[in-house]
């Protein structure tokens, strides 16, 4: 296309969003018309892409990150041949694929939900990451920013990622349209204040003006002729490009336009421009796609081990047996056990360093191009990364997380590096599986099965050493739990997970002696959990004992409950949890403390019995 | 202090921390060595703080953002007169004040607990900003860093809102000591490669031998000279510095020395040197504490008003009433409304642009200083500060977090911006309090209420219009719930809060006329719960039904659940939540198709009337 046709279709592609957001009666039109030419050049001359193929393995990849801008998304696939003009006027209705941000559960060429500022990016460096280090292939990342997601932090934990990784194969493109949601951002068009930053953080920066076709031509033939840093390109651009009526103006974000045939008029009209997206080229991706019968580590009854010793040395077979499984460490994989996996498969391991953040969003990155990443950290600093958890989840996407260190057990430390919130975390993301071993067997177990599952994976290992107590033979499967002493006498159910699966059975055995039979379940799989063995010894015990090593909202009590929630009869419930806050001490004085260990349970149980709430 | 009595003091903080970290058995005592000489000379020459007057007004604030070098910051204490010897070596032991981690929880001279890293310096940005903003006195805020935190978003952020707000009464002092936990950070020793990205963030940046306390001296005095910028002392550090076995060593992160004995001899042994911290200056704090009564915004019966307009009207009056009430934002204020607090107390509103974790850690910051603030933004990206949620809730923070945007009632701009975990995430952290209003009147109550609490108070508010349902004079006591349908012959109880009461009132009045009384709460607070209220509901009505706009997991049903947690005879439970994956759509169109509507309330109501699972 000549400049006068490129020119053309971004005005196409304007138009289009002002029809969209018109139609919609909502959406961000203004948004979307800042970034039109910038878009429509990089369609129409630099995008490697089969709409008919997105899943090519050679496909460049195109990520939104100001995904609020999705009516220029969806008039680029129109122009892109890829939608019709009747499914774009149906953007934001209920059932159409076009919605107010785009999301990849509903269209095949969007590989990341976006919506949340920030995020693209983020994942953008992650895919590239998988470019680079893993495909081997030549596809090149495109990352479409907005000035005001550069505030958020997540933005320079992909930058220091990026340029560290040397990461060529990306750019990132900024619309500097200036204006924020509410007014100006902090820099307005002063676009040599993220020049300087971006180039600390060591990437090509180039500056141009972002509706000037013929430079922004120029300024991504020089991205992708850039070798050995990520390239940005900032792009002075104006907000509502085009009509003067919200140009530059203040006040109209996230509104159609006041006038939209009036702008559309001053726009030039509706036009009908098709680009022709380049092919991708044919070479293939260098896959290894090994997958052995998984040799995982087999331990014995009895031994001592840590659930995060079974998850490093699980995880370092599953590797072995299967050559799409990475790794990525948040600089604790001393801790968390994820260096196991990096000793034996350097090459599938990323180091992320303290950036939980990026570490997810990397690993969202890279299970879009197939990988199957298990990203692992302290459970409690997962908590920085909710926001992209809560996005992945909204992408589908398929990630395994692991948060060691969970609960009081881990000791001196105290509860800044105590996990004690997530397992209400994960339970609450959509289509979440949520797993929390007692013994290395089952964690082993675990591990290797989560890789099989659908959405975010959730598993919970210990600090600290415990017995292990099920042969390596034994199958744990994905919403079952183990019953672990039962008798027609049991007065009540002790419900535990991890840690208290151990005082539980102790404290079994103390009861026992007293005369008191108490049934205890391992609910290994907090979620789905397994109400079918939860109503049985609802039913032959009629109280329910939970007890967890993690604040009393959101985890196994919660869980527990949830299973009697479709209007069933539902036994007594008495939950033992962490209801104050814990300072430093040994782990069993921390167990102690919380009312959680042995010595608590059996107390409990007790009080029950005597105040004859259990029979 | 001359040179070599600063030199001794330096040694005497490394030995006091090997010493405290030996008798615990933990800690990080090779991290608080690297630091020793830029502590001993700030709090020698520096500091001005009164030990004796922890909450004195003018006192210099020191934060240690890298929180497992607490060894250091006990052993200063101690060269300070604060802390006993004896008590040093209680370290990390049951009922010690002397956390793993440091928290103001146990010790009055801690600003905010830190352990997470990359928070500090966020959190010392909102002090600063209460400094220069609010208090207007010449106090400084002092923060040390790792050089590995430095990879966190969070610290960018902070750069960035402390660059913008011109706080050249912040200083941060990076401990560049090279090596992480499991390894050599990014950089290692390259201070140009720290020094450009903070220059290019707007900071005033000194490198330094952070081993050499003349040139430490000198750079803080430039620090303190500096004006209308922050300054960041890049201070090369050598890690276990002062002992051979150790120093500058990988894999001993996180370990008492080897040798304690040896390592204290090497360091010249035992000292016992005072250190004489500077009294802070006497100048008084300007600070406008008018408390008049507020005079909230009041809605007439019938009335259609969106909670967050609500909400905004009645911060707006709550600022007027008191002089201590701020109002962060996060670039949404327009959406959220917090805006109009803004218009009417621009002196007192902060624009934090979106950047949510320095959002709520400036909220944090200036709670430390007494100020009463309220940080708002979407429900759904109050996840991004969920570890800085967590870790105020460890510090014992007083703040008020609004989550406006609730649930799929948003309507079409779909999944990414819908508050759908936040209930779980709020309810789930120690010691918080989380509001759910369904009417104007009700929230400007909630609003006002909020600021008396301990905590972290959580609001959640809604985007769209329903009506006034309460009489402006009618009390919402935390901890209560209203019974809006109650009959002798109630068949079922709809236990509702926010959007979804309006629902329950609907289906109740139709299902009425097919003969079926059904009992409605509205579950206004739902930490802490009413279990009273609910308790009778139970007896009465033998069946509870929950629904909310929210996940099944850890909102209002797992709510209502616990309050049955005691081993109390339970009631059937019945839950309606957003189980599914939403889309766009119109708001009406998004109740509907959660099922959790009027249809949808009547519709289950019905069934378990016709499976007789109610009486």
């Amino acid at each position: 296309m000549n400049t006068e046709e490129l020119g053309a279709l971004g005005q196409q592609l304007r138009v289009d969003s002002v029809r969209a957001a018109a139609a919609a009666g909502s959406g961000h039109p203004t948004s979307s018309m800042s970034a039109a030419d910038l878009v429509a050049v990089l369609f129409a001359h630099h995008l490697r892409y089969d709409f008919e193929r997105p899943e090519h393995p050679a496909n460049d990849r195109f990520v939104l990150s100001k995904g609020h801008a999705s009516p220029l998304l969806y008039s680029a696939y129109k122009a892109a041949g890829a939608v019709e003009d009747g499914e774009l006027l149906t953007f934001r209705k209920l059932g159409s694929r076009l919605e107010g941000h785009p999301t990849p559960r509903r269209l095949p060429w969007v590989e990341t939900a976006t919506g949340s500022l920030g995020q693209g990016l983020p994942v953008g460096v992650g895919i590239a990451l998988a470019g680079k280090r893993l495909d081997r292939a030549d596809y090149r990342v495109w990352v479409l920013c907005g000035d005001s997601e550069l505030a958020e932090g997540s933005i320079w934990e992909a930058a220091e990622h990026a340029s560290y990784e040397h990461l060529d194969n990306l750019t990132a493109i900024v619309d500097v349209n200036r204006l924020g949601q509410r007014g100006p951002t902090r820099h307005g068009h002063d676009l040599d204040a993220y020049a300087r930053r971006f180039q600390a953080f060591g990437w090509h920066t180039i500056q141009i003006d972002g509706h000037d076709v013929d430079k922004i031509d120029r300024a991504y033939g020089e991205a992708i002729s850039t070798t050995g840093q990520p390239t940005v390109i900032l792009a002075r651009t104006l907000k509502g490009k085009g009509v003067a009526a919200v140009e530059d103006r203040e006040g109209l974000h996230g509104k159609p336009l006041p006038d939209a045939d009036e702008a559309i008029a001053e726009l030039g009209g509706p036009r009908d421009l098709r680009v022709r997206v380049s092919e991708p080229s044919a070479a293939a991706v260098l896959r290894s796609a090994t997958t052995d019968a998984v040799r995982l580590p087999r331990y014995d009854l009895g031994d001592e081990v840590a659930t995060r010793d079974a998850f490093g040395a699980a995880l370092a077979a599953l590797g072995t047996a299967r050559g799409d499984v990475v790794a990525l460490d948040g600089e604790v994989g001393d801790s968390t056990r994820t260096e196991e996996f990096g000793k034996e498969h350097p090459d599938r391991f990323f180091e992320c360093y303290i950036a939980e953040q990026q570490l997810v969003a990397a690993a969202v990155g890279l299970a879009t191009r197939g990988w199957v990443p298990y990203a692992s950290t302290f459970a409690a600093f997962l908590s920085r990364a909710h926001d992209f958890v809560r996005m992945a989840s909204i992408s589908g996407s398929g990630i395994n997380l692991v948060g060691s260190h969970a609960g009081v057990a881990i000791g001196q430390d105290g509860p800044s590096q105590m996990g004690l919130e997530d397992l209400a975390m994960f339970r609450s993301v959509y289509g979440s599986t949520v797993l929390y071993p007692c013994d290395a067997n089952q964690t082993a177990r675990l591990v290797a099965q989560m890789a099989g599952l659908d959405g975010i994976r959730y598993l919970r290992t210990s600090r600290g050493k415990d017995p292990v107590i099920y042969g390596p033979d034994e199958e744990f499967p994905v919403g079952g739990s183990k019953v672990l002493r039962s008798g027609e006498h049991d007065r009540l159910t002790v419900v535990a997970a991890g840690v208290t699966v151990h005082e539980a059975l102790a404290a079994a055995d103390r009861l026992a002696q007293d005369g008191i039979a108490v049934r205890v379940i391992d609910l290994y799989s907090v979620k789905p959990v397994d109400a079918e063995t939860l109503s049985r010894a609802a039913e032959e015990t009629g109280c329910l004992m939970t007890v967890e090593d993690h604040h009393e909202q959101g985890g196994l009590g919660d869980a527990v409950a949830e299973a009697f929630g479709d209007g069933r009869p539902v036994p007594r419930l008495v939950r033992l949890a962490v209801r104050t806050m814990p300072g430093s001490a040994a782990p069993d004085e921390q167990l102690h403390a919380a009312g959680i260990d042995a010595a608590g349970i059996e107390a409990a149980a007790k009080l029950l019995v005597e105040e004859a709430v259990v029979r």
